[in-house]
């Protein structure tokens, strides 16, 4: 059996009688009932997926994966290509919103180099995890090999396993790479089944130009490849990237290991929508960070079944988003594991 | 001059300036500009407030006032109204919401008894700045007398300038008091000119009746004292509450020290209403932190100018929004103060 299909067969479902458990324990603490609203939720689903109504503080970190794409040149980001190389050593060098961030966070940042087109020089705070030198232009044919697609998954999976392995228990996820969210809205498309439009929008931030060349560079690209919707890898292979493959595979890898995973915006969430229709049990493993300004996250969000916790408007990508909310989920099982009862408290009950 | 005219004359709005020269210092750092969306304008405008582009990394506290009602008579809340004194003591030892949010905030907690029925026992965490044993029930006339209206906002100046004293630079407000939705929901109906119906909740969580009653109480207690909407004192005596009195004197007294205040839920932000009421200026100084599941919040944000930052279905009160809030303004000033600029970093901007 393969690492990835080892990894598939392993993934259980979180367990929803922990889940209720939970919530019976959070209902006997001095608070109305479901005041905490969706504080509670998070509570009871990253104690469902840590298997323990009494979960641990958790062992934090974020894994920002930085690729290049071949569909840069088409002209389809705001930004030349060079940047997801100067960005993977700005990472390594602690002068990102990552870096800035993930710190406020207390989270451990991993910084995974899955193939830029120059390989950087040996860095000790970048991974090399480098399934090729960028994928190739979609455009005019798949971005990469069905064994490439599978290669980048295996090297999140590997990467999930060895922090988990160190104790990890809560993973972020994050990404770096010029025309990355044209492979996020193709990815989106096929596999949402939405038209091309309602999920393709204006990345870092091109203009009307930028955003009519973009859609049409999709349009291309879905009917020069024809990915079938029913095989992942398939769609993956043909309108991915490899950091994206390897997210995905950091999110399976994290579910078999019974980890909960932070998801960050858009491009993020596509890798979560491999990943989930690769493993759909793995969709209860996903916590949604924040709804990006990016226009196709609400529908990749609808279909991962995730609610994101923030909406502040971020586009960042990174891992910013998933860093933000970070904090929230230490601060409810806080209230799990810290609060008082009304017993215990000595306060009257409602029905008291 | 009276303390309360004195702070008054104080208040200045923040420097618009500086906010300006802040954003183009977020727009050097290495990130799409204006990508991290609200995150930005929250670093602008702590930054003017505190009057620097570059602030000093915040000193935190939240101060929660608490206080009893005597409109609780009238069968408003799900609650019994000795849980008001029962929840202070609460806080003081250390087991309620706020304490662990606080404590995951990084915030020193302050509780301070506004008013309950019967006096709270000497403890040394919680602080006596008893205006009365509870107001009067304002179904039947006044709640309060305006000098008591006005010894409850000059209480909330004091604290706000001891912290401001001790180091203070980060204000979160808090309340308890059982049957204070109901003296928030009469405020926010006379102040923001709303029709009751549309401001009034179910609070910790009455039933249908319950709601019916509560409805009824605030249209009778508007037509019994007939409050003067111009006048904000007036409001406040009649209709609300030492603890809501309390926390319009905390934003007060913050706003002229130039500290950013964090305005939690509905009675927070009907507190936030009366304070702006009376000196307009104040409204540069808050940071909205979550949207409440109670129904009158969205009218009283609206009414403050204020686009909070979390929507998690809260409705607890205690200052726990303002808590889950404050990570995101140390994440904002942290991307200010320590992200690298484009030419630090080697990065190619998209201009470059």
């Amino acid at each position: 059996m393969t690492a990835l299909a080892a990894t598939l067969a392993q993934i259980r479902a979180p367990d929803p009688r922990i889940a209720e458990a939970t919530q019976q324990l959070l209902d006997a603490k001095t608070k109305p009932r479901r005041s905490l609203g969706r504080l509670e939720d998070l509570a009871c689903r990253v104690a469902a997926i840590r298997g323990s109504t009494a979960p641990a503080p958790l062992h934090k970190a974020i894994v920002v994966m930085g690729a290049d794409h071949g569909v840069a040149a088409e002209g389809v980001s705001a930004f030349p290509q060079e940047v997801t190389r100067q960005m993977l050593l700005n990472f390594a060098r602690g002068g990102a919103a990552i870096n800035v961030l993930a710190r406020h966070a207390g989270a451990r940042l991993v910084v995974a180099d899955l193939g830029v087109v120059e390989a950087l020089p040996d860095e000790p705070e970048i991974r090399a995890d480098r399934i090729g030198p960028g994928t190739r232009n979609f455009a005019h044919g798949p971005a990469m090999t069905r064994g490439e697609a599978i290669a980048g998954l295996e090297a999140g999976i590997a990467i999930a396993r060895e922090l988990a392995g160190a104790g990890v228990t809560l993973l972020g996820t994050g990404e770096m790479g010029i025309g990355n969210t044209t492979a996020a809205s193709a990815l989106a498309a096929v596999l949402t089944g939405a038209p091309p439009e309602e999920v393709t929008g204006r990345g870092t931030g091109i203009g009307d130009d930028g955003l009519a060349r973009k859609l049409a560079v999709i349009r291309q690209a879905i009917a020069v490849n024809r990915p079938d919707p029913e095989d992942p890898i398939d769609v993956l292979g043909k309108l991915g990237g490899f950091e994206i493959a390897g997210l995905a595979g950091l999110i399976l890898g994290g579910a078999a290991a019974g980890i909960p995973i932070v998801v960050d915006g858009f491009i993020c969430g596509a890798a979560a929508l491999v990943a989930i229709r690769l493993a759909p049990r793995a969709a209860g493993y996903l916590v949604g960070s924040h709804r990006s300004v990016e226009i196709g996250h609400r529908r990749v969000l609808a279909a991962l079944g995730v609610e994101p916790l923030l909406d502040l408007e971020l586009r960042l990508g990174e891992g910013t988003g998933a860093a933000l909310a970070m904090p929230l989920v230490d601060a409810a099982l806080g209230i799990l594991r810290d609060m008082a009862t009304f017993a215990a408290a000595g306060v009257s009950d409602r029905d008291g």
